[in-house]
């Protein structure tokens, strides 16, 4: 992933020194398990950890002409640390060492992200309180349709946000998974008790039933939790562009110091935050299918899937994991109009409550369809400009004949609508919600 | 979807008439709530159910002059049920009936895919028992690898599909979410306890923070449960594919009766069916992708979502589920030649065995690069015809004098290699595995 | 394709009785082209053409039992037209029949398409010459940015929908190909000059290098089409939903007498056409990913692609065609309110002409980034409502050391802005573009 | 891209440096632009051109406080220009210079990967040619069909890259394309004149109706044609595998010397190559899905298209070029074995001509139907080793009565079979073709 997107933590995750230790700290394990299991002689493993050096770039270069990384990984590491070394890999084939290595890092990933999604459902949390009772029109269609609270718009984000956590760690568990169990996963040359001990210490369970990889369904499933999350994320971008947008103006994005928005406008603040992360959110989309491809390989393994993980991984959890940390900050410093929310929110002269002057409508005896064309006709001629609608409610003898003017102020009553709001919050931030 | 991939059970889940049966169920579970609760006299409920006749054809006929199909729906439910009627639907908005309907409709369909998920898991099971230790040539690249047995790779199946499930279960259990919460999710005209009693009525939960809608995150999620099932058995109909080809010719696709492979080559018998299935999942990761792209809405909803979900739902669920009915009568009727098996694993002559030759010639203290080299030579001579690779390793110097001829018999020893199925067995088939 | 996105056209064009006369067809063509080289007594295509009666439900029935559509197709065929009809099919394979026809039916259906391009193409050509100088707010990230025209934005759908339309004719003419050249495309029991001579009755040129099948790049190229074409839909539908959203109210979509908006909410109207066409957008790209991974096949063709197209080129083309019905009746309908965009246009008391200003400074000598620093600090202090963005320059000692009044007049002249409008008009409807 | 993937080419058109070039040579063509047409003194672009020097690394570094690149690239250039490169940028908006020289950057990367779609067709035709008459068993759904030839299948390549090339060049045209028509594409302070002029200089024409950007369709034209490409690539390399595989064994990648197959089975040649050409074509079709959804965006633009964008066209122009640079070696150097095909056509014992023995029998006047039962009567008997099939057939007693031995053995002739390759050579590669 270009650096753009990329914070240090996951570069250096990623990056060649980490992938190499990752392999080393493998076959250390793989390798102290059998000296347990007296494969191999006692102390080989601390042998090759006192004096081996790892040197990314000698490896890269022994892999031009080997063609094969692991190979040239081993080779570097005899190099390196001798006699001892040649104890590693036994009966192993070089899968078992990479994708006990990718889950490992993949774990390491995905830990890095939940960790920010933890900031972040903190800083929706805090905002939601803040903000419980302020109100604020809902819109369905992009239309004025009844009131809500701006609170409850970042308590949803809350809860979806946790959703989306909690598929991320289903995928973590699925993809915390190993296999030393050689070239086709018959432990040929191995042992079943072996992989176990040596993923054990790696802290991953032995695949079920072994190819010569892990099953690749695990890796799709992950990739399709970060695009899950990657939506969510999209959801609240999506919201914020909408709120910024110059006639709504009830909310924006934090505008940093010297910070310019248009080479060209001077006058412009641009959401420009959120429309990356909306277009960041396709990408995750796009990992997702390339990873549901590499699913179904030949055999006891192709390795068309490599050269796919290779670059989807480290490019969808790096994003993944900078757009959370994008959205924190954003969240955090997102500036908020409330006034502007009112004024919005009255902009219909009560139209928005038209639906609980039907519900009276129909109480008090009318039928339903016959409710709704007086609404409706009262609502349409507010909407084209030929009064208030309450004014028109309160002059329609229909209206009249059956509401007390009283009655009518009930439904237009902004805190009888949102009375319902702390149930909302008691059910969003409970200790257990899916 | 059309019928030739349509299961008539899913057909009638999908048809009009049961959708609206099932809106018929949600209206009147909410009608029974609010008369428990006072808001609606009591019998209300009853008597709708009593005296009500959908009909489909009439409600079509209203929609084409509302342009609104749930407000079609109650006029012909108030058509036919009269008076009580009116009370149905009291504060509530269509949402509240159309999503609370669909997580009806697609816990229905998840379970009639889970039953047939059951039913494959059971037919591969049995082969995987019946072929615990047929032997088998493992290939790694499509080349020839190291033995493994038919069975394991029936096990391989059962614990993928049994993975497939979990996920499936998982996304059923984020599926069954209701919303019986008006207009933006605000309760305005309702009760939080009306709608926590008509879900349990449905077997819902409700929705942690509603807006006019429940969150089409737990849409998606159920379409990558979809896509991931779909994967599954891509994997499969992969395999079968493999082995139909005449020149490994390990299995065939049972051939029915009267069945015609080919218009112009009658000698044909082809994988179609595996074909078939190869391509359904296409289907599958393609209405994922479209489903991920429905999660992110306008403010308290759009409904852009909804006509992807007309297609993709009854289609995905659908395919689904033909797939998996259509998998396991293949697997019932596969024909699998075991000696056809052993053919193609001895046809290398022992080449297969290599890696045993190669660990021997370490242990005997050889460094692991000059072993690697010294059997690549033999391997690759015995490959290119030279000799069977056997026979080129005792006549070669440096192996004969490190090996006697008993112990390297005992690498090329098959029994020795498939020692640790049992144990692959035992894992695949616990009660409880990932 | 459900019926409700489905027009009588396509249904009928896609339906088995028209599907088995295009066979029929496409049988008949190579039967003549064989009478004329001599291979098939004479009279035959014309003996079979005026007995047969083409029988779906009987080849259905014959189907279930050979499981092969094409021969249960020339059996109903034979039973109906006797024993000209066994000189049917002579030397050909399934595939020669059903490639070329399904390119016919393509082609047909993108005929459909392609006429209801025009429909709409001439539509937005309307409406752009209606409201070519009707002033509108050009918004950038949804920020209020400088002066446009309505018009031009109908005139920038019109080439965006006619770039989509040269898409759609390529892929049209990629498309128009067949084979009839046997088993494994060698024409082993047919001739180059049979293939020639039937296509070209048929309309269709023979495929470069043909396998069993044509090659499915064709068929990925027009659902890539497709989805180029859908995107273009999705634009104006994104921002009529825009335009109509309650703050902005610049136009709404048509709404039938009787209609109604909401089942709760009677004060509402909905851009829900344009939302609808929005998901269906989603639906032509997941289509596209589907046909990309039916390109690459095993060998002289594997039939995996087959259950993919069956759904996908049905359901694509159906939608696509129901879309562009649907946004033609959309466009010409649509209500627009140009006080409203004058409003809206003048809300930001002129902040909207800020870049003129700049330039005007830049020009007088400012350097530009020291110009840039006086807009923008008088731009927000406007923005933060501390007076007229215009009135704020005026008393700004740097900018009125600079400006005379009428060059400041100048800057905020709206013809002024809009002088080259007619020059992109001229060029959006010039006879070629791309 | 990860280096793994990229060649030096690509690397430097998409580093920073050939970046900042580019939108260098942008500004000044507009510079030039206008000064010929007075808007700005004459000789200033080249009295910038001569003083500047672009510095990546205080780009960046100014980027950081003003968050916005183009801002920073024109004050480092003004840092090093001085004076006269105040002028520059006049009246433009960013996306001016960004979408210009993001029409050049992909324009040369098309170019990059046209030139080795040269190189590839060359090859194939080269092998085409050397193998036109080189017979080989043609196969459907992976089971022996009839004869063809490994030069038709190089040639069958030869004209799926052709066409992939076509489209390709297609999209060229497409993208080249740029505006220079300020912030929302009006011209309100620039001139389409100045727009032509300065395009023209860069080869590029204007975009017909422009936003404050041209349109993304265009982009994501082009990202269909990658993946289009990516699928012709992956039907070749898919094949390679096939042909690899043990039981198949007509093909060989090219080994390296040095190079080794598997850490722990000494004896392996897998197809790695092709492998991970399968993958990388997955990843093109993903990049696909994401240029698709950037079409639609707000207004006269927003940004989400952005950060797709700066991933997908680096990524994708990359790996598709890397992926021609590899398949052309892999061509190149692909060891065919043509003595294994002969064997492979001939295990079934002639079976592969059985249409040919129906076509005679139907010539002879049996109904189809009754020699098709004959036929595949014997075809399954010798399938089912009961004897070869010829032999079978002559034995068959109403066979015998119906043909000759003479009759039999013309169709059991493979020159017979392959007469019209030539035929196909001539169409392959006549000039023009699609």
């Amino acid at each position: 992933m270009i650096s753009r997107y990329a914070r240090p933590e996951m570069q250096e995750l990623w990056g060649d020194a980490h992938r190499y230790e990752t392999w080393l700290a493998v076959e250390l394990a793989a390798c102290e398990a059998m000296e347990e299991l007296g494969e191999v002689p006692r102390g080989t493993a601390a042998a090759v950890r006192a004096q081996v050096r790892l040197d990314p770039a000698r490896i890269v270069e022994i892999e031009a002409g080997t063609q094969h990384d692991v190979i040239a990984f081993l080779t570097q590491v005899e190099e390196s640390a001798g006699e001892p070394a040649r104890w590693l890999h036994l009966g192993m084939t070089s899968s078992d060492v990479l994708d006990a290595a990718l889950a490992i890092l993949l774990r390491e990933a995905v830990d890095l992200i939940d960790k920010q999604v933890d900031a972040l459902l903190a800083a929706l949390r805090l905002r939601a309180e803040e903000h419980r009772l302020t109100p604020m029109i809902g819109r369905t269609h992009g239309i004025h349709a009844e009131p809500t609270t701006l609170g409850l718009v970042f308590a949803r984000w809350h809860a979806e946000l946790a959703r989306a956590r909690r598929r991320l760690r289903w995928a973590r568990s699925g993809i915390a998974v190993g296999k030393i169990a050689g070239a086709v996963g018959t432990y040929a040359h191995l042992a079943p008790a072996i992989e176990e001990r040596a993923l054990a210490k790696l802290g991953l369970r032995p695949e079920t039933v072994p190819t010569q990889v892990v099953g690749r369904d695990r890796h799709a499933e992950l990739a399709c939790a970060l695009a899950l999350l990657g939506a969510a994320v999209e959801q609240i971008a999506l919201t914020i562009r909408h709120w910024q947008r110059t006639e709504v103006g009830e909310a924006e994005e934090p505008f940093g110091k010297g910070q310019k928005g248009s080479s060209a406008m001077p006058h412009k603040k641009n959401p420009i935050q959120s429309e990356n992360l909306t277009g960041l959110a396709r990408l995750l989309r796009a990992y997702a299918g390339a990873a549901l491809e590499d699913v179904a390989l030949w055999h006891e393994r192709d390795i068309s899937h490599s050269s796919v993980e290779r670059v989807i991984f480290p490019d969808a959890t790096t994003l993944a994991h900078f757009m959370l940390v994008r959205l924190e900050r954003l969240i955090e410093g997102l500036v908020l109009y409330p006034e502007r929310m009112l004024q919005n929110l009255e902009r219909s002269g009560g139209l928005v409550f038209s639906e609980g002057v039907l519900l009276l409508l129909v109480k008090k005896g009318l039928p339903r369809q016959r409710a709704y064309e007086i609404v409706q006709k009262n609502a349409l001629a507010a909407h084209a400009g030929r009064g208030r609608f309450r004014d028109l409610l309160a002059r329609d003898p229909e209206v009249a004949g059956l509401l007390a003017p009283t009655e009518l102020d009930q439904a237009f009553d902004l805190n009888h609508h949102l009375r319902n709001v702390d149930a909302i919050f008691a059910r969003a931030f409970a200790e257990e919600h899916d």
